[in-house]
């Protein structure tokens, strides 16, 4: 057995010496960022606003080692941020990272970790301009990114702008990073990566390529971002990131909005449900991680009639319609009934 | 024994209808803020640029709950970060916390620590505009924030502006919060609040005064952050917060403006060890937390000779010139000398 290197054997500068370079390579460092890391805080151009926002994913909670590479975890801590900057309608423009990480962290984690920060980073366009360590007890890492963004004097793109007669769409898939969540649980698709070829990979079937394409969503997902800016671009009502499933982020802009949100079960299943997800995890399960599967990142937006973006890069799927609130309140409908399933709640599971 | 609600039992809603009452009320709350929390980010205003900056803590690594309250911890989090924000020369303007907590934490713990964090920035002038709330390991509290700043105006002070012949001054104590720390490492002060008059407080002596007096420096401190900025208005060269200890974040400065700090030991003995400081902890050790202690969160700075604002709410104490390097490099030195001391480090301890 391979002895590692552990965080508590380096000094805080001597760690520091070998996070902060990585983020300092990054394309996106410099633009914008006026004071860079290293000083008591870090400053930032602004253009009369900043939009700010904070998520953490904590080990043996958020993540598991056997199933997420530190790599893994970096690049979903940036994607859900970045998302939740994106659903406002702003492009990002920097990141805080806080680390708290028990001294017997391997060197090694924190590098990989640091190194799909940086990548994340790097694919937003965005640099990672500061940051915290903590010393954590035993076995316990955690790690609080806030992100940064620019609405470039677009209106922020709020909850509560659904408006009766709007057309109601996603960017981005549904119920994927579900789906490879309940296949890891299930102990039925190892961690592998679908980007990386292998002999093995070209002898399994399509249900084998489905699996871990789910599960590959689920370990480091990569969120159309790009569609926010552009939806507020265009006038999009309302917009949210999907963090807790389709129902309950979509209950959400119903109630912020006083709507009703009536989605078409047919676009759902026909553009979300059939092919990968059903491979993977069949018909039952695949329909219940679209309609309620967690941490997916997409956009929901609503927008005037016509409004919807046409863009090729970052496509948008009409799923349905913004109507009048009933007798029954603001509501999300699926096939004009209210879908059974919830969502991810972090405490009551 | 009474039977606690932990927060565990509510829902994620549930918790957040508890918390966010408490920000929402704070005076601060408002001013600025574009879009306050409740969608997937909030919105500052900014003046062309936002300071931003973080800093966690770890329950058992940087607070102990036999010795702090949640309200303690709240109020240190909200002074540790805001005065990162007033060391660039800022006021502050926002605060984002993010929360990872057993799903066994008492509910009044975290109402105590949302208390705290609220009284904290109420004080401070800025609002709380959002957060993120993660389940966490059996016992793991960690409580990690970001605070934002506004430079009206002015250029960030940084710690590389310090040229030969300016002053050496501080805003705030040297060595209370050390000295704190120490009694209640010894076992020597309870965490008693000098705040709060009691029958046995007036029987007690100077020296009993003085520990529960620099045990609350170190339980809950209140830097003198209102003198960042005026510092930066009068033009300080050089400025930082005082979080690992004189000598360490001293030679910070020294380090980033290729100076060395020559700081007067008899200025220092009399102004922050004589009195409270040696009583509560004798003459050796206070001489050693003056020059090391950690976590007082006071503002070092250097000022062109004469600039030195004379500000009696905010008063700061002349305590060295800036000279040129000599053959030893960049350093601090005391009386001539390098300090034995170092200061603070997180990992390495």
């Amino acid at each position: 057995m391979v002895a590692h290197t552990t965080i508590g054997e380096l000094s805080e500068s001597d760690l520091l010496a070998r996070i902060l370079p990585v983020f300092a390579a990054g394309k996106g460092a410099g633009r914008g960022v006026l004071v860079p890391p290293g000083d008591d805080a870090a400053v930032l151009a602004t253009g009369g606003s900043v939009v700010v926002t904070t998520d953490s994913m904590v080990r043996g909670m958020d993540w598991r080692d056997d199933w997420s590479s530190g790599h893994d975890v970096g690049l979903k801590l940036v994607a859900q941020n970045v998302a939740d900057v994106a659903a406002m309608g702003a492009v990002p423009t920097g990141l805080l990272i806080a680390l708290a990480a028990a001294p017997a962290t391997s060197l090694d984690w924190v590098v990989d970790l640091t190194d799909g920060i940086a990548a994340g980073a790097e694919d937003a366009g965005c640099p990672v301009v500061g940051g915290d360590l903590s010393s954590a007890p035993e076995g316990v890492v955690i790690v609080a990114v806030t992100a940064f963004g620019d609405l470039e004097g677009r209106a922020p793109v709020l909850r509560s702008g659904a408006r009766p007669g709007d057309v109601v769409a996603v960017a981005g898939s549904l119920g994927w990073s579900g789906a490879g969540l309940a296949l890891l649980l299930a102990g039925e698709a190892g961690p592998s990566d679908p980007r990386a070829g292998s002999e093995r990979k070209a002898r399994e079937g399509s249900v084998e390529r489905a699996r871990s394409l789910v599960t590959w969503f689920h370990r480091s997902p990569r969120p159309p971002w790009e569609a926010g800016p552009v939806a507020a671009a265009v006038g999009a009502s309302s917009m949210i990131d999907l963090s807790d499933g389709l129902v309950r982020d979509g209950g959400r802009i119903a109630a912020a909005s006083g709507v009703e949100l009536a989605l078409d079960e047919r676009v759902l299943r026909e553009t979300f449900l059939a092919g990968v997800v059903a491979d993977a995890v069949g018909e039952d399960e695949g329909w219940r991680q679209v309609l309620s599967g967690g941490e997916e990142h997409s956009l929901l937006a609503t927008f005037p009639p016509g409004a919807v973006p046409d863009d090729p890069s970052a496509p948008w799927t009409v799923i349905g319609e913004v109507v009048e609130a009933g007798a029954a309140g603001p509501r999300l409908t699926v096939g004009g009934a209210e879908p059974s399933v919830t969502g991810w709640d972090h405490f009551a599971g």
